[in-house]
């Protein structure tokens, strides 16, 4: 099953967002959640909309600036994910306690399940060569934790999806182990905030990202995570390391000194190249992104 | 202006939920937000409701029926807070950017933010002689991560609530400063849980506690979590230490060993204590609840 859908996944276009084709749901054949439309299902939230301010807007056109000369890659986002998808997953977690159907028909990716501007309004993208990733977010007022901040789950929930859209597209397919999350500063509700993320090695099935949470400018630091994530394939594959150069680096630490961590990634025998592929494709659609 | 909004505070029945008078938000004069009655603002969501399921509901009674003789209290909970609290917020943050009013007037507790049933259902109930904090969950629909399961920001969402929950409870007035969560199994989409917080230990001003979450049936351990949390009370305050006798415990650790925390409680002056006081109720106000 996993075979064949590789080659469905890899068909051009299927996995490409409103800037690159189709939907990943575009040709499932699965009951519509109810109540809202086909257009609203297919469409990519990772896009300007009107609850965007202007330094969200500002700091967009700046990526997709960047973007321009390929080094880095807007992921399109949806809010849902076919309920197909769960067969793939049970083979993961086969002793799972079963969910109903009509729970499934109605389930919504987290960070998008709240109506636009209330909410996550969050883009992310992603740099290959820097095996980096910036998800830029707006926090909506329906984030609040203390009046006037947004909660800590809030902004927990962002840095999961930043840093594990990382680990999956630099480093395979992966699953959250431990998420280790530093709160220097309280967030304003309604502000625009980056975060970025970086892998920072991979050894055997395991997985570092770090990243961190600043304002747009640059000069506060509301805060630093780090996240050890495992890749759930065969065990005892055959591993050696690479040693890449470092690009850029995600500020300074504690000591002031710039976070620069060593890199390796994993190399790996064909099979198990095929499978961490599969898992790569099928986790990242998970999250509700595309590969492009 | 603390020492008038304590006198405020203090006052019985305004921090009593449903069960013991009128809600935070009874006596506020500011506008109502935006398209819902004065019935839906002041409604305490930690009852149960239609969309509860019969494990749900089970565990609930449990806890209900643990609460008769005192031990336990059931803590309610509001989807709104007086946007008058930002000006108390203000005194710890003041360089913190100003948020709109108009995006305060809209503002919402993150965790009560989905409509009934389709995000966090959730009650918590606290024992003050164990200094334990329990949150039975129902992660609905809207939550979901990888297909059929929480996504892991939902689950930091609950994690952080409760264990901040009983950090304010137990030590008085907190912000995190860490969070720190490992995740061991993936947590089925609708599925009930329970996430069972203790307070450690308090050093100084440093809040120390740790919590799990399990399956109903307490056979699956899903998450274990501990947060470090910091008073933003005035420094160098006289403190000394008692230790107390522990009681309960959050399961085994790594090594199939109890898990018993040293517990030590400050004591200090009046006037901190009085600042403790105002700030413990402010805080918990601000988290959606009631000291009751």
């Amino acid at each position: 099953m996993l075979r064949s859908c590789v080659s469905r996944l890899r068909t051009p276009g299927v996995l490409c967002g409103r800037l690159g084709g189709a939907s990943p749901l575009a040709r499932d054949s699965r009951p519509l959640p109810r109540s809202y439309s086909s257009e609203v299902v297919h469409m990519d939230h990772s896009l300007p909309n009107p609850s965007w301010s202007k330094d969200m807007r500002l700091i967009f056109d700046q990526f997709m600036k960047k973007s321009e000369d390929g080094s880095w890659k807007r992921l399109p986002s949806y809010k849902f994910t076919s309920s197909k998808r769960l067969e793939e997953v049970k083979i993961f977690f086969p002793d799972a306690k079963p969910v109903k159907e009509e729970s499934l028909s109605q389930a919504r990716l987290f960070p998008r399940s709240l109506e636009e501007g209330l909410g996550f309004e969050y883009a992310m993208f992603h740099n290959h060569v820097e095996n980096r990733t910036a998800c830029i977010l707006q926090g909506g007022p329906y984030l609040q934790g203390i009046p006037g901040f947004l909660h800590g789950g809030a902004i927990a929930t962002m840095i999961d999806s930043t840093v594990g859209m990382c680990a999956v597209l630099t480093g395979g397919a992966v699953m959250t182990a431990n998420l280790n999350i530093n709160f220097r500063r309280p967030i304003p509700l309604c502000s625009v905030v980056v975060i970025n993320s970086q892998l920072d090695k991979i050894e055997g099935r395991k997985l570092f990202v770090s990243c961190n949470v600043q304002s747009v400018d640059e000069k506060t630091l509301y805060s630093e995570a780090t996240k050890h994530s495992w890749n759930p394939g065969p065990a005892g594959r055959n591993t050696k390391s690479l040693v890449l150069p470092q690009h850029g680096n995600l500020g300074k630490d504690r000591n002031g000194e710039e976070r620069k961590g060593t890199q390796t990634q994993g190399l790996s025998n064909s099979r198990w190249q095929q499978s961490t592929r599969t898992l790569r494709i099928f986790f990242f659609r998970c999250l509700g992104g595309s590969v492009g």
